[in-house]
């Protein structure tokens, strides 16, 4: 049995979203809200540059969140980081989000030496209605 | 039996990129290279904004271009554009991506009264390997 | 605001199990043990029938019991049978299971008019130890 | 560069299927049909046991074949067994089957040290339609 590893600050985690990720993944601007031992979640502001005709929040940037979310939360988890690729995400579009922010919270269901294996939801930040959901594995190096 | 449709040509196809998506979806910089029976391509540019460390394309920007990519398809399958949702979207990142363009081909697999189904594929553009697989499932409304 | 529909007990769900699958799926031998507003528990028994070489519980069988478990899942939800086929079904394999039964915990996360979402959990029956995630879309009829 | 591997002939691969897999998978009764550079192609005999009400091929079969398929497709490509474990499997029905024969061809999209891809399409042995398709994930150990 290992000593779990220390929990990463919000801080930490909001530096990491800085200088890990593409300058496009950061253009979602993208807010560490909390990390604990169960998870990570980030706040996705409401923005007109993600919304498409209609004014609903765009699947893409859905996505996008979703997988870096799980960075963070294996980030969070592993108690630093460690060089992980993602090797398959599968989303599930539940309904539409408009006129609000995302709260998306990313969960490690399983890390082993070689994988891991992770959820994500991404609810509005005002009804707290899940509209979002996604699972995935990473490899790790 | 109904007639096919008329095929879309790939300026109506870019000028649809241009008017349906969000403008962080455009600044993905897309560009409809080839609209046939048999499905869309595309070509996503070589970028800083889309790469992290290291100078691969990161992984959101490939899911990103595969939805957008599919409601092309779905446009030229039909004729025209059609009110859809995505409902699901399974990706697998086979290998990384670096120091080239990408080609992004969309397919319909079927296309029923309420549901369609696709395929997309993520190529280097001057190696022609794939590196990133998704399948699709959309509602039409 | 509609009435939320009676729930559906146990044993009328294990009496659906027994009509509405196929011979080869109701050879799994699974019992439903509860149902309740959060979904439904089946209990899939340990076999030699299931086991591949070196006695794990084979991934087809998790993922057939999977699917066999929303649809009680969406009876239950419903109060009632609704004609539905599975539209998509993703599967995570977390981890072996081998030495004990497995518990499959079914529910719906969304029904709309014409879709739904679930997800289901498959864990050890002695351990608890979540091993199979599966999340899927339902087309309602 | 290294040497390809010796094609698996259907015979071997035939014998393969008798050996790895639960009773209950081969319970299916599935036939190679052909193995080559490009994949394995696998018969799923129609069968009252594996039909629901309306004598449809149910999906749990579909989705145990295409697992299956998959595994010996990656026998194929390596030219021998090699000890692995899926990781992932994301199905899309896309129509129903009666009355007729599958063939489940599945194809390695690639194999890497650690991990392999691959991707699985059924069809009617008899109109040719394809009803069914799955992306998978393969963990090589």
């Amino acid at each position: 049995m290992t000593t779990p590893p220390t929990p990463v600050s919000p801080e930490t985690l909001q530096q990491a979203l800085g200088e890990l990720f593409a300058p496009w993944v950061q253009a979602l601007h993208l807010r560490v809200e909390r990390s604990d031992a169960d998870g990570v979640t980030l706040r996705l502001p409401q923005s007109d540059q993600l919304s498409r005709v209609g004014g609903v929040l765009c699947g893409q940037a859905m996505m996008a969140a979703a997988d870096t979310a799980m960075v963070l939360a294996l980030i969070n988890h592993f108690g630093q980081f460690r060089p992980c690729s993602t090797v398959q995400l599968s989303s599930s579009f539940m309904k539409p989000l408009s006129g609000q922010d995302a709260l998306v919270t990313a969960r490690v269901l399983r890390a082993g030496k070689a994988m891991a294996f992770g959820e994500i939801d991404l609810a509005g930040a005002d009804d707290g209605k899940s509209v979002f959901r996604a699972s995935t594995t990473y490899a790790l190096m």
